[in-house]
């Protein structure tokens, strides 16, 4: 949320809903800039000490920022005639373990809540935010606003958790790189996944997998959509995140595109072809807390393979130079090379399962526009790709073109 | 609390007296001007609506600003190597009634803060704020960080209570007004309620009556003295508010001149001289809330009476309109006239209470400065006059000359 009018705009939404009969349970997440106002001042008092762990006090600190948003949205509500009262994430109680600045939730109570909605309130739960075993504030790290959200709607068994974003659904692909990208009206949950571990930023990963767990449906929306617009239009727009195959859903075997520029390619050249190899290379990379995305190793030559990975470009660096330290000479590698201008594109589709050829044909497009393929990693509903960066945006328009993704599904079109 | 740096210069301050061997526990109030930002949100969101009742979610959002600081405050001594931990008000928990914007606190559980303070961390209270019976977060009121640190004080049976505030003590009277006004070293508690109470700013006055219920030795010192002067210098520095009459207490009759030019007068004219009288014209100013300071009868004349008090000049017209609609054509009054152009003095010294004329010496002393003197309200210690307005300066600065507070008290001057 942004400014008290934005808050006063949210207020005005959630009573346009009350007003039409729903109960209504509604998780804020922060004033923008207040999270990142506030872990500033903490910076500023504790300057890089890698031996103290402000982890509990920057929960203590961050949770503030939710709960102020939380009474003003509760104080706009009641401003517009509706009873409201906020909770922080203590009060209901969300309980979490003690995995400060990244807690995962365990439980919510839902007592409370459901009295006060029973009593015609509309509740505010504070989001991003709870409280562990010792009654400490815990937070879910960033983006934990949808999280709660997700959770919350969980344990109350939620018709659907409306999820307001500044974006108004999910696209096929990024339009900024292809124009012709669509809105789909609807994704799996296991798409949806596929697509925000890919890089599609909509979700937060974690609020995906909490959805899917608990199998909540995820309405994916623009906050900046006028809260005066009819409640059916609202009710409708966005993308639904679904848990049923149902045949109204989009019949398209590739849904969507995704691609991903934070990564980078690692290789350890001549190791030898024995069993352990993969973890002698890769359990100090782990160790030192980097996560491996992408893992080939060839076929070997004479007893002698090549080892290849990609990490974060941020631990690129990292991962480099513990390899040379720790790996390079025990393995007995002549060389490691690196790639950070490399990129990922995957094609993300749950028709994939049932349709055979679907790689093979997003082989042949990449290939047709002379992109050479550097690296390949399959799921069972999803193919990547990591190719030199510069193809980037011309392979995600070709793929996007050959899976018919520009055109209207003809389902939709027979709807309208 | 002001910026960051001036947190890092309370940790400082704070690890000075942990080191010494102190153990400490910590009440901050927010960042300065962080309530006054936090309620004009609320104010956007909510104009003037008389029938709609936001305080429970003012607290909620006003004790944000509290938990903010001691979580700062918590990582800054951290940073100074210190063990440090924060609590808001619920997780002590501080328990109050449920007057929300104006709670009392009920009862602290000291059980928590104690365990740490054995492990040897220095414990932050968040000021300002506690919760209900329900588990509903309550605030304070203002000035509520001090009646939180008294009250943390008190159920830690703490040795002393040390207010750091934007003055260096309690002084003989404003040294504004009174240039040659001195610091006291020590000041009775009954003096000091009733200097609270008279309008002198130092402490809010419930912080006082507080430390007086709970006879916890309160010192007020200055937060502007530099973090590294000596402890034994700074253990010593400000005002210590006692509750031993012992000996070394300063002996003068009267130990300060308060003023308060907060105040209105009202006299009903001409009213009969029976009973009930009193309550016929207060009824209805209390029952709208109106605080009702100085009273006076006079003598009657022909079986009528004048009736006069003052209120804060805030509540003026509004009493005015109230006695004109409901009391004074009851009564038969002829005529209510009101001086919102007054001012009160007093004087304040425990021992007013051995010693007799002290009022009447008052009295003298105004008279000859040609102070014409409207109401007198007489206490055990004290002695208030309401005057014209612009003698106020000159009424304060003669008595405080004629009561000997310009000078060094005697058993001072032996001890340096």
């Amino acid at each position: 949320m942004g400014s008290t009018e934005r808050i006063g705009n949210v207020a005005k939404r959630v009573a346009k809903w009350a007003r039409a009969g729903h109960q209504m349970v509604v998780v804020p997440s922060a004033m923008s800039g207040e999270t990142n106002r506030l872990l500033a001042l903490a910076k500023e008092l504790a300057p890089a000490k890698p031996t103290a762990d402000y982890s509990r006090e920057l929960d203590m600190l961050a949770a503030t920022g939710e709960q102020a948003s939380s009474a003003l949205l509760a104080i706009a509500l009641q401003a517009e005639g509706l009873e409201s009262v906020s909770y922080a994430g203590w009060q209901v109680p969300i309980r979490t373990n003690s995995a400060y600045t990244k807690a995962r939730i365990e439980s919510i109570d839902d007592k409370r809540v459901r009295a006060d909605l029973a009593n015609g309130k509309v509740v505010i739960v504070t989001g991003f935010q709870g409280m562990d075993e010792q009654g400490n504030i815990t937070t879910l790290g960033r983006g934990g606003s949808d999280t709660s959200a997700v959770a919350v709607a969980a344990a109350m068994k939620a018709q659907e958790c409306l999820i307001y974003t500044d974006v108004d659904g999910v696209y096929t692909t990024d339009p900024r790189v292809v124009p012709e990208a669509r809105r789909m009206t609807n994704i799996s949950f296991e798409e949806m996944l596929e697509m925000a571990s890919l890089g599609s930023k909509v979700l937060q990963i974690r609020s995906v997998e909490f959805a899917g767990k608990y199998r909540v449906p995820l309405r994916v929306l623009s906050s900046f959509t006028p809260w005066d617009i009819p409640l059916e239009e609202e009710a409708t727009s966005g993308t639904l995140i679904t848990f049923e195959e149902d045949e109204n859903m989009e019949q398209a075997i590739v849904s969507g595109i995704a691609f991903n520029r934070d990564e980078a390619k690692i290789s350890v050249l001549g190791v030898p072809d024995t069993p352990g190899i993969a973890y002698q290379i890769l359990g100090p990379i782990a160790e030192a807390n980097i996560d491996v995305d992408v893992i080939i190793q060839n076929l070997s030559k004479d007893g002698k393979t090549d080892f290849s990975f990609t990490v974060h470009r941020n631990d690129y660096a990292k991962a480099i130079d513990l390899l040379k330290d720790q790996v390079m000479d025990n393995l007995g590698s002549k060389e490691i090379v690196g790639d950070a201008k490399i990129c990922k594109v995957s094609i993300v589709g749950i028709g994939m399962r049932s349709h055979v050829g679907v790689a093979s044909r997003m082989f042949r497009v990449l290939s047709e526009e002379g992109i050479n393929i550097q690296m390949i990693s399959t799921s069972e509903i999803k193919t990547s790709v990591v190719i030199d960066e510069k193809y980037m945006e011309l392979a995600v328009r070709a793929l996007h073109k050959a899976f018919d993704l520009d055109q209207v599904p003809a389902d939709t079109i027979a709807q309208s």
